[in-house]
């Protein structure tokens, strides 16, 4: 498939980070990269593993003009047995063509792309950190390359593949955090792309963030852009919550991000007995659960968090403070045991687990 | 203001088209291009003008992740007395600032990119074609360049400027087309980024447009996202209809682009004694208009074609023919006036020219 990986080893080396100490997230790049690209009649070709530099593109091409681009967001692990090992990646490699056909983007064979990315990590295994909590972040993209100024799909792509160590998301233990339910701008909506990993979904999205750091929230809770009723997610987190026993999220409507990890914590509330449902939620359900007191938990869910527990829902100008400000039972439950999969400190039941 | 416009001359030239032939859209650049960069407490600095050629990022540069990018289009022409004028040139720079507001993106002192703009056309003279109807187009464009993977405003930009010598749109005069009425995909919502020049919303448009194709139409006339019931634009266009001698157009809904040549177009109509207005327009209103014989006609317009007359709509799959499938008197009008305040054939009445 579209020819073998050429290895091209980066042969000065690159500085690692001390894998131990303060890593961020996103911040440092490893050695190499991956590439391909792609030129309409030709299809994706010369798929290289060469040295992480910088990328040269003519002025006019159009990720740089039309956002034609998108992306994943996975991650590798190092287990307690030193084995490296992906968490799903074949969901990642679907959902990225998912976003790609919604964007006019050429499709790219998902084992191809899962291999790709073993590959690339058994390279730079010794970027995988050790630490409690940390990772090697993945982040396979894609972009328009075409140089040329008129509105249509370019003729010309590149698949990128680069990689950063990067820290746990929560260093000493969940911390809740105070959530803006955000009334005035909209995400997406049905018909648009916020069910695509769109490049211009995030653009869109940071100004109703610094709104909310004004407010002292570290996010916002997104309503539906017809109604500004209907719960869709919280940040770049697909979002849950418990009431009365029950754990609700919000059905897939068009307009939300299909969460592999909100794929995978509905798998295991299933398997362990608790009831869940996707199913439209209004921002007045929630107001009434928390005013009867049986809004028990809240929290957001993706790749880089794992799980985000919500101390306090901020809406017209009132918080709800949520199970006292304090991670809840569920929460901390679901951390522990995705955490725990991934680490290898619990067995691989679902088989989620890719060694590398 | 950043300081002065440092110029590195293109000493290896670059090929020029022959600028009489077929040049089409968008495919040729001029020999220079402008570029200034932004850091974070240092501000916007460096501007120069230099050779036109390739740029270079980091993979992780956030434009290619995040989408955070702006742009503009507009045009210089060179008139039948052989200079070189600019049309409306403070109303990009305005509007590209507003659109940066909604992204996130630092602001630029308009004065400053229209003396750039000026500048860079002066160097690149050679390049404005005379051929009727053909004119030097402009592309001033933001992007985030900070090489960092966390959702948020990025630290670093580059503002950059291209020139593209293109044809006239229609080379033989005005030519009516057909154009799909879109019921299922959105370009924007309110509280989205609908009446920014943002790059995402292209990508999110390409699919729509493509299946208009397959429809033997050249572009969507969109509906609004929340009642699919109310025009916004068509295509990269704002839209016009001629419903018994009343001109009208959408109202900004905060999802429209506020066109520049939408503006010109209300002025002249004003000036003219036709009454125009900006409302709401259901698709039911141009239905019903049609089927008494009132729809007289119905235009795009643009940067790219001034006007694009529709000759029919193709709704719920059943074709609305307009005025024959004819170009209209009005958009004939418009047209001729427009490009005869650009060519200097008529005179610059309203003081739209900027000369470089
Ligand atoms: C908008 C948005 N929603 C939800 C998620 C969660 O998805 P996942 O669990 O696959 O990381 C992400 C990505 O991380 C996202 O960008
Ligand atoms: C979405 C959209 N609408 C309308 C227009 C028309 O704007 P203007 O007349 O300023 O070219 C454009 C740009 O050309 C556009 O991109």
């Amino acid at each position: 498939m579209y020819g073998n990986i050429r290895v091209e080893l980066n042969h000065n080396g690159k500085t690692m980070p001390n894998l131990e100490e303060n890593l961020g997230f996103g911040k440092h790049f490893t050695a190499h990269m991956f590439m391909m690209d792609y030129e309409e009649g030709t299809g994706w070709h010369d798929p290289r593993i060469i040295p992480y530099g910088p990328i040269s593109h003519d002025p006019a091409a159009m990720v740089f003009h039309y956002g034609q681009a998108v992306f994943e967001g996975m991650k590798a692990f190092r287990t307690e047995s030193d084995e490296v090992v992906l968490f799903r990646p074949d969901q990642n490699a679907k959902r990225l063509n998912r976003s790609s056909e919604r964007l006019s983007i050429p499709q790219i064979d998902e084992e191809f792309v899962v291999a790709a990315i073993q590959q690339l990590v058994r390279i730079d295994a010794a970027w995988v950190p050790k630490k409690k909590g940390s990772s090697l972040y993945i982040r396979p993209f894609v972009i328009a390359t075409e140089a040329i100024l008129g509105v249509r799909p370019a003729m010309q792509y590149s698949f990128i593949i680069i990689m950063s160590p990067v820290d746990a998301y929560y260093e000493e233990g969940l911390q809740p955090v105070n959530i803006l339910v955000e009334s005035y701008f909209s995400r997406s909506v049905r018909g648009g792309t916020g069910d695509a990993k769109a490049a211009g979904n995030y653009a869109g999205s940071l100004k109703a963030q610094t709104l909310a750091k004004e407010h002292n929230c570290a996010q916002v809770l997104w309503l539906d852009a017809i109604e500004k009723k209907y719960l869709e997610e919280v940040g770049s987190m697909n979002v849950f919550f418990k009431i009365n026993g029950e754990v609700v999220t919000p059905s897939l409507s068009g307009s939300i991000l299909e969460g592999i990890t909100r794929g995978s914590i509905i798998h295991l509330l299933k398997d362990w007995g608790i009831p869940v449902t996707e199913r439209k939620i209004s921002i007045d359900d929630i107001v009434e659960a928390h005013a009867n007191g049986s809004l028990e938990e809240a929290f957001g869910t993706g790749t880089a968090a794992v799980v985000s527990p919500i101390g306090s829902l901020l809406w017209n100008g009132t918080p709800m403070v949520i199970n006292q400000g304090k991670t809840g039972e569920l929460v901390e439950k679901l951390y522990a045991t995705i955490t725990g999969i991934q680490s290898g400190k619990l067995p691989d039941t679902y088989g989620w687990l890719l060694k590398v």
